[in-house]
This record gives C-alpha cells, sequence and structure tokens, in this order.
C-alpha cells in the first residue's frame, strides 16, 4: 500500500484514506463502498455509517469478508493484492454491499434493503435481492449482469462469471430461484432458472441455459444444458478451468455429437 | 408509505420527497427519475423540468406508466407495492425515461433525446434509441444489459427479461429491427435480430438467438432458436411460466433431440 | 455543431464546452471523458489533466481515436454524425477511455490504470483489462457487459456488439486470452474463452460460445460454436452483416442439421 | 437574453434553463435558487418544489419578487438587467429565498424555515431571521454580512447595504429588533440595535452605530450615531446619495465639531 | 427532535441522521459538520473520520461542545432547542470546526489544520487560525465576518457578536494578537488589534475599535474605543446586555460629550 | 511541498494535483480556483479551460499572480509558504479570480465576468465587480466583506484588510467610486465612498469611513476620517503597522482630542 501510494500520487490520498487511516478490513471496506454508492438521496456519511454498523458487530460479514477477498486473490490472476481487490473489483464490491443489505433483510429493515440493491444494481450492474442466500468465499468476477433471484442460495467457495443469472420461473411467490452446492463454478453469461438444484462441485460451461437439477461434480453445457461429462478435480471453483483447455474443448464436442446423434 | 417511511427514517424523507409530496404520478416519477439520471452536465432541476411538462402533458405516456406499474405488481413476484417500483426498479425507472426520450424525438427535439438516451444508458446499464416504440403494460425485469434498436416496435402488455436484445442487422439504415407481437415472453438474454416479427403470445426461451419470423402462440427455444411447441395459455407474459417448470424442460429436451436427429 | 446547439438550447453550453471551445479532438474527448468519469475520488479536473497530458502526446491514440470515431459512422447506422459519437456514445468512449489506461499502464502507471478500469467498468459497464492490446478502427457497439482480459489482443477494424467476452480460463498467470484477427466481426454476447485465436475475417454468430481457434474469413456459430460457412466478403466487421438476412438464417439452420446428423 | 445567451455560448444553457424556459418569474427564480441553495441534505430538486410551491400560491411574494427586482435596476447603477438581477445578484437571491423562508415560517413549517436560514447564510453570507417582516422594494446590495433579527420589521421601498444589522438587545425573548420606516437608507456596515425606529425617509450614513430612535426624514451618523440634519428630498432609499457628495461630508464634518464642542 | 422530525417530513431524514442514528454528541456533530464542510478536494468521508476521531478522543472539546451549546441557549434567545443549535447555527459549526482544527494543529498536523481553517472561512465566513486559543461556554452569535489571528486568546464564557475581529498589527511575527479575558463581551462588528488585554468581564460597544487595553468590567465603546463607563453585572457575556438600552445610550452620548469636551 | 504531501497525506493527493502535477504557477492556480469556484452550472472543467486560457495568454496576470503571492508572503506573518498562500489563502484566491473575471470583462465577454462576479461573492464573500481595476503586489487578508464598485482604481502595492468597501454614491452611472494610490493600507472594515482619492502611502486606520480625499503619506482615522498625522515610512502597506503599536494608539487620542477641541 505505501508503496502504491508512493507510486502514485494522484490516488495516494484515496489509498491513505480508504486503508491506511483505518483501524480494521471493516471500516476500510466502508469507506470504500460508501464513496462509491452514495447519491443525493443516500449520503456517502450515512452509507459509511450504516455500513460500518453492520460490519462491526456481525461476525459472519467479518468472516465472509476476508473469505471473499481471499478467493480473489487465488482465483482471478489479474488480482495481484489484497487492496486492489479492495479498492478497485466491481465484483468484490457489490457482494459485499450484498452482504450488508442481507443483513438488514434479516434485521427487518426492509425497505433499506432494498433502497441499497436498487442503487448496487444502478452502480454495479449486479442485482442480488437481499434476501438471497449466499456463502462464503465467493469469486464473483467482473460482475457486470450478474442477476440472483429472492429465493436463491448459493453455497460456500462457489466462483460466480460476470452475467450469471440465477432466475425464477412464473409469477408465483415462494421457493422459485436455484440453489447451488458449495464449490461449483459457473461461467460468463450463465443462466440458471427455476427451483434446481446446481450439485456440489458442478461445472456450468459458459452461456449455458440449466432448466433441470445438475448432478454433483458434472460437467453441464449448452442450451438447454445437458451432462458432457464429470470433474475429476474436486473443486472446479476453485481450479477455475472453467472454459477451454484444449481437452474440455474435445470432450465438450464429443459429448455434443454423441448426445444428438443417438 | 407512511408505513415504509415510519420504519426506515433514513429514508423517510426521501420517501415523503419522492411520492407523498407530490399531488400526481408524474411529478412523483418526475422527481425520482431526475435524481437518478443527473450528472454534471444534466442538472436535476433541468431533467424534473423536462419530464414533469412531458408527461404532464402527453396522455399516452400518462396511459403507460400506470399500466407498466401495474405489469410488475402483476407479473414480479418479488415487487411488492406500487411505491417500491417507482421508487426503486431499475428496469421500470429505465423504460420511464426512454417513455421520454421517445416524446422528445416525436417533438424533433433529437438532440436532447439522444442525451437522455446515453445517460439511461450510463445509469441503467439499458440502451433503447429513442425512436424506438414501445406498447403499454410492458415488465422490463431488471434491466440491465438490455438493447433496442432504432426501428424496433415491441406490443402491448410484452415481458422483457434482463440481457434481452432487439438488434439490427447490416449496416444500412432503414427498417432492421425486430417487430415484436402483444403479449408476448422474451426469456433473460434472448437475442433477436433483423427486421423479423415474434408473433403474438410467443414464448422466447432463455438465452435463445432468434433469426427468423417466429408464429403466433409459438415456444421457441436455442441457438439459432427453432420453435419446440405452442402455448395453450394465451399470454406467457402474464403468466410469466418463460422458464422451467418439468414440462417445459421435457418439452424442450425432447423437441431438442427430435429436431435434430430427424 | 452549432445547428445542434441551436436547436436544444438545453444542451447548447454543453455541446459549446465540449466541442466548440476546444481546438483539437483530444481535448474536446478529455473534457468529455472527464465529466462522465469523475466521482468523488477522481476529481473531473484530475482526470481532464491525466486524459490530456495522454492524448496530447500519444500518437497512437491521436490516430485510434480519429479511426475509431470513424468506424462509428461507418458501420452504426443510428449514429448520424461526429458529434453524436464523440459526446454521446457509451461504448465509444468507454473504448477511449480504455486507450489512456493502457498508455498508463505502459508508463508503469500500473495503479492509476486500474482504478481507470474499475472506474470504466462501474460507468459505462465496460471491463477491459488495461494490458489488453486493441488495434485501430474498433467499433464497440453499445458497450453493455464487455469483458476484454489482460492478456487479450484485438487486431484493426475489428466490431465488437456488445455483451462480448474475450474471458481466460484457468487460474495461472501468463497468456491466456484469445486473440482476435483484423477485420473480425463478433456478434451480441459472444463468449470467447482462452488463448485461442480467431481469424482474420472471421464473423462469429451472436450468443456463440467460442472455445477453440477460428479459420480465416469462417462463419462460426453455436455453443460451442462450429464452423458454418465461409464468408465471401473480405471484412464483416466493416459489412456488419452480422445477423439475420434470411440467406445467413438459412446457411445456419442447414448447417446446424448438417454438422450434427453426420 | 436571447443577446446573452448567443455572445456567451458556455452560459447559454444555464440562462436558458433559468429564464427562457419558463413561463413565469416565480418558476425562472425557483430553478435559479434551487440550483445556488441546494446541498447534500437539501436536494436541488426538493428545493425547486418548495420554492415553486410557495411562491406560485404567494400573491405578496409574486409582488414582492417584481418590486424588489425594480429597486435593483432603479437603485444599483451596475445593475443593467432585469436577467441579470435575476441570474447573479446576491442581494437579491438572498431576499428571495428569505422571502419563501417567511412564507413557511408563517404556515408554522418552522423548522424548515430555520434549515432554510442557515444555508442562505452559509450561502450569501446574509443572515435573516424567518420571522423578520421585510416590505417590498428593497434593495439590499452586495449582502455580506447583513444580520436581520426575529423581531425586526422593515418598510417599504427602503435601501440596505451590505454589511447591515438589525440586532437585539439582551437576551430576554419578546420584541427587541429595530423597527426600520418606509423608504430609510442603511448605509454600508450600519449597525442597528433594540427596539427602537428608524423614522420614514431616514438616512443613516455608512458605518453609524444607532442605539436610539431616529426621527423621520432626519440624517444621522457616527457611533454612536447623532443627528446630523434633514433630508429636503422625501425618499433618500431612492436617490441613493448615501455617501459622500462634498456637500454631505461637509455637513457631516461640521456637525460634528458643533455637536462635540458646545 | 421526534416532533420536529414528525412536522417536517423533507428533513426528517437528515434530523434523524444527524441526531437520533448517533450514540453520542460526538458523533451526531461530526456527521453534520462533516456534510457542511465537504468539497471536491475534502470529501464528506474523510472529514467524518477526521471529525470523529478528534472528537472522540479529546476530553477538552467533549467539553467545550457541550459548554459552548448551553452558551447559545441561554444568551441567544432566538436558539430555541439543543438540536436547532447543533443542526444549524453557524456560529456554533465554525466554532466546533475551529476546535477540531486547533486539536490537529497541536497535534503536528499543521497542513490539514490550516486547510481545514480555509474551508471554514469558505462555508461560514469565519477565519480563525487553528493556534488561536479559545476557551469554553463561548457564544459565537452569527459569525459572519470574524477574524481571529494566530495569536489571540480568548478566555471562557465569552459572548463574540458577527464581525468581531481579533487581529495583529505589523508584519512581524510572534505574540502579536488581543487576549480577552473570561465573561467579556465584544459586540457586533468590533474590531480589537494587536497584543492588547481586553479585561474580564469588560463589555465592548458595537463598531468600537479597540487599540489598547481594556480593564476588567469596564465598558468600552468608540473609534478607537475608550472606557465609557464600568459594568455592575458581572458578567456582561451572560446578560448580553451589550447593546441598547435606554440607559445605556444616555451614558454612552453623555460619556462621549464629556470626554471629548474635556 | 513534497515535505508537505508527506506529511498529511489526506491532503496528498490534493497537493500533488494542485502544484507538483503542473508546470506551471498559472496552470496549478486554475486548477485550484476551478475546483474552488465550481458549481452546478458552472463545470470545474469549464472553469479550468477558462482560467487557464486566460492566465497562459495574459501577461499581466501573470505578473500580477507573482507579485500578490509575493505581497502575502512578506506582509502576512501567518503566511509561511508560497503554497499555502496558493492553496488556502481565501483572500489570494478571490483576487486572481477577480483578475480572470477582469479579463474576460475587457475581452467583452460581460455576461462571463459577471457571473464570475457573482460566484466569486458566493464562494468568498469578496465582491469586486469585474471592471474595477486593480494593481500589481496587492495584499488582501482574509477577504470577507470585501466590497469593490465598478469604477474603483487601486494602485500598486497597496494593502486591504477584510471589510474594506470602495462603495458608490448615488444613483447615477460613471465615476463613481475610490482612487486609492500606490502603497496605500486600508484597515479592518474600512469603507471609502465616493469618487475621492486615497493618496500615495496614506494609511486609513481600521473602521474608519472616508468620505474626502485623503493626502498622500497621511494617516486618517475615525468616522468620518479625519487627518491624524503624517507616515514617516513610504510605504504602510509593506510594514503593515496599520494598527496599534502604543505609539500609534497615543497619537490617535491625542489627535483625537486636539482635533476636536479646537
Amino acid at each position: 500500500m505505501d508503496l502504491m501510494a508512493e507510486k502514485e500520487p494522484i490516488l495516494s490520498s484515496f489509498l491513505y484514506a480508504s486503508i491506511l487511516a483505518h483501524d480494521c478490513l471493516e471500516q476500510a471496506l466502508a469507506f470504500v463502498l460508501a464513496n462509491r454508492l452514495q447519491n443525493p438521496t443516500l449520503l456517502a456519511t450515512q452509507l459509511m455509517d450504516i455500513f460500518s454498523n453492520v460490519m462491526m458487530h456481525d461476525r459472519d460479514i467479518q468472516r465472509s469478508i476476508r473469505l471473499d477477498v481471499q478467493a480473489f486473490i487465488d482465483r482471478d490472476p489479474s488480482c495481484l493484492s489484497y487492496s486492489s481487490a479492495l479498492l478497485y473489483l466491481k465484483g468484490y464490491h457489490s457482494l459485499q454491499s450484498y452482504r450488508v443489505a442481507h443483513a438488514l433483510w434479516k434485521q427487518g429493515r426492509n425497505v433499506l434493503a432494498l433502497a441499497l440493491q436498487s442503487r448496487i444494481s444502478e452502480v454495479f450492474g449486479v442485482d442480488i435481492h437481499p434476501a438471497a442466500k449466499i456463502g462464503d468465499g465467493i469469486l464473483l468476477d467482473h460482475g457486470t449482469g450478474v442477476v440472483i433471484g429472492e429465493t436463491a442460495v448459493v453455497g460456500n467457495r462457489v466462483s460466480l462469471m460476470h452475467g450469471v443469472t440465477l432466475g425464477g420461473t412464473g409469477k408465483e411467490t415462494g421457493d422459485r430461484h436455484p440453489k447451488v452446492g458449495d464449490l461449483a463454478l459457473l461461467g460468463a453469461c450463465v443462466t440458471v432458472l427455476g427451483n434446481i438444484k446446481i450439485g456440489e462441485g458442478a461445472m456450468i460451461a459458459a452461456g449455458s441455459l440449466v432448466l433441470k437439477h445438475v448432478p454433483p461434480h458434472s460437467m453441464v453445457a449448452g442450451t438447454p444444458a445437458q451432462v458432457i461429462g464429470s470433474i475429476d478435480e474436486q473443486d472446479p471453483s476453485l481450479t477455475m478451468n472453467h472454459d477451454a483447455t484444449k481437452e474440455f474443448f474435445k470432450h465438450l464436442a464429443v459429448s455434443f455429437r454423441d448426445g444428438r446423434s443417438k
């Protein structure tokens, strides 16, 4: 941090004010988020109060914001330092802002939680209902276009690329959104619809449309998505081989052809 | 509203200023949109003047903003009240802002209309050309990533999920964008390209790429999209069963397999 | 410009201040971008200094911003004038802002470059790593949802629709993103993953997921994308026939069926 | 106005938005004042609503804002046009803002009236208690440093230079501030203290400290102020000869010497 | 407070955020001052951090902000409640902001202290050097135009009207500003120049120019000021009879005439 | 500067952006003033353009801003460095802003010049008509409450304390304001009215009201001001003994008594 500040004087005060001036990660994060989310009807000082109060008293959030920042360091190769995640990553910011909105929702402060959801969606392009439940150690990469519905549940150590939708179906209220197991990996622009299960450690290829349960440790792809293989490794969300090694591509190609020529 | 204000004092002034302080929906909406869309080159007070002037004198918009808010109440199960749509839903806000830009376009104030389009795209991530024609009773859910081109036409009571594109093709000017019939339902991340017709009451599955006409009351899916069935109910956009009941999924799976093994 | 200002007095000062008051395109663009990207931790005056300094001294950028604006005029039929691209097109703005961030990155000012990337992603919904290399004469249409990774390379005269991803795979650092040849055309919501080549003059249909090399002058489509034909014309990115003439659609349908029934 | 706008394009939009875009003086003034007085806890849009509502329904204010602007035109030789008073004169702006605060005070909205007083004092350096009563046709020149207390009364067609204090004495509540008669002229930095009368058409020389009643049509000067002559003309506030013609100065000098050598 | 909030919904959120949302006076004051003093180069969130840190750890300031607010309640008849002083009185705000600047100066943070002085002078029109020493229980009424120099010392329970100057003389550095004793009362626009003593319980009439020591419990007036009587009451600053009872005026008139005719 | 930045990280970016990032004093000053004077209708970026253009092309201003900053260093003992004058002194800022307004006035851009005057008066409490002529090497200390009229002329190396008025008289247009000679010193709250001459090297005691010509190298005091002695030193504005050494006070006292008992 000191090095960063020295090397870029234009930003040194912001770096200082954001990080070095605060005793703990919670205060630093409250400062950064308050300044990103402020608008004329939500003062930065009010937001800093709200974020700081929630984060200083909620053990769960304190653990989550640490495990999440570690997830970015471990799995996003262009994220080179804790401070760059804290200061600049939209995915990380939108996730932690949601966590505060979720805590407020649980306290019964629904109006404020919805106001935050609305503002997070405007600023980051990430629309997570404050009632959704999301575990720890999440990588929410880039973030733009992510939509997560009211009754969705996401387990621990999951990786979600940009453009992922965990959407409902129909206009009934009630439990209507996906449940994503631990360690699953959802590629860019994956759409999962309805109260279905994505099994633990499953990998959903980018651009897939998932409309039925996905078995644990399986690979799925396509629109609609179909099982195209299984995952040897335990945790696709951590290796982030979500995409396109040659092997995987061949696998995909074969699976598709075979699946369809039956 | 009074209850909301009582329960969340941090927001009570905003709730009051937005809604209770105004005599009519038009003024309330002008207030909310002006504060969301303002930036250093478009003052909130100027925007409030512009929005208010258009909305107080245009009967069509007055009807649309009422039918649209009803569409959110009827079809979005997480939208619990008129005031929450009015205050917080990005889809609703971007749609009404477009309606003002469209009215200005029709008055020949093209420069201002394009400035608004630009700002709406920046703030909401929704890019609707002010010359596009969109009917009443529209649900524009979440909104992020929606792109609607200059010569597109959307009928009444249509539902458009986030990420929908009604795009052109080629670089000629002229009528080059889709025409969507009444009561159609376009799922998340659907891309429709070219001057083609989406028939009345058609349902396009999430993630589809539509490149040719879609018959009325048909279900289509896939990239490129193909007809996979017909809709018994009259109005998929209202039931919002756009996605993934078990039945629908089976249907999809079978249609695909059959369609391809021919 | 003078006509625009005369016809829309509400915007005339902005039009004047943006364009007529400046001696050169660089200053005008620095003014416009500084006002769009400013926030409480990046003053408009600082940004104007930074953008102006980079653009006044970097011949490459001076050429790029001219060739890019020409690309919008030539290929986007709803872009009617140079000034409207300069003032209002989010795709053009995000591309030129990236160009400045890239120049700063090359000067070793990585912290500032990443701060800009973060802000560009927030304001425009366009997330381009400042280390990525992008040629001249680029059309980045609409922009929302575009993600371009650290080691991606994009040639000259390429057209990129909204929602395009040039993403990495796995969590290793190193050269891991796509290389897009000159004159290629990537349709809306195309996802390309891994260190693969998109050949010169190739056309990727909207919504495709590309996981392996694409030959020059070929048409590809689908998830995963497959070759469905070849391009007679030399430069799909310029004709922008990316989508859905009837011929193209038949082509697609046949290719798919044939490809799969083999 | 049109000429002004043509000659200074940087300001033309502001001139347009302030004046030409509005149907009546009240709306124009509400627009200008809202933009000058706004801060993070008083939105410009809220202020425009408040000012507009008061001014559109209060006949007294409608008359005052017209007679006051005429006073500036008639008596301030550097005020060359109605629009320059309306757009730029701090004295005029602080006076009209007080008028709105006074109307709110009479409606029983004391908290809002005091909030406005506080903001007017911050922005303009003019501190007028909203309960004070001030007549029509007032010239409040420059304004900086003016303080007018809770029970002060100012008649019609009075001229008040900058730095004038109409202050109380002691800490009792009740009627404790000066009463200034019609057509009086109070020079720069005049201090009047206590519930005393400044007679109709009196002239108080700059820098005087007034602690007792001043007869109508008399000239007073000094600290404490003493009567140094009488006014032939009926209306010093209109001729604005408040200061320093040679005659006046001789008069002053003689009066002082005589008065003191008695 | 609750009553105020109920009666004025436009301000209720500000009232809530300022006062009810905070556990202690220090936090509430930090919130209010941060929002008044913020500008593009001093973020509200930074200021809130700075003010809060100083005020939560400095016992002297904690005592001063309580004794000062009491001084407004006791001596300013138009100040009706603690909350109105806290929320709206410019004199109180500028005094407490100075107290923070003074604490920072004592900590050796001179640059930040001077930056605050500059901003306080801009926002409130009150220019107090952060090195000046000011006691407790101070009434700084209205505030506009007050200037207090680097080596000035002000005792406890002093009342200072607007426009008071405690200025230096000459261009030498060193101890060159006035020392004001406890319980003194300085009327509006009093100028005191040089390293001279204003005795305990002295009363300086409005508009006086004081250039030599003033004995304790004496009344002085005029330019230059001369002793015109003595004060029976122990504490003119508390009774605030600073001005213009008939008795006082006669006293003044007689003293002047006598003093000058000798 | 570097030391300041190191010692106060909260301000280091502002210090850097203001001073170190710019090649010349003109650019640095344009940056600082633009950020202080900006408001919703005068963008910081527009102001920076305007200030920078004027200052980079006007030799007179380039000399003035250097001689003025030297005046602060030489004559204001609490001004410890060039950078603190440049960054924080309201008197210096208002003076340089006036210089730009004056240059614009001479170019015939009267509307913009008056807009600047209005904004300078609001932000700094200093109201200088852009047509007034002010020489070089001016100390404008503190600034609050200064008013300088349209036809006023101020010579070189003059010192003006806060609250100084150079006002007109009567309502005729034409040459009606004071002419102040080189090297004169006007104390705090001095009021000079009418087209009269303040002779070279004259000294006006604080709080004086000046209504007739003042001979060169004389001392004047009182309301109305009378000559009370002569100045041995050549340049009172430079020694700044404007006030209250014991000698001066005795002088004053004797002069007054004598003058009046004659």
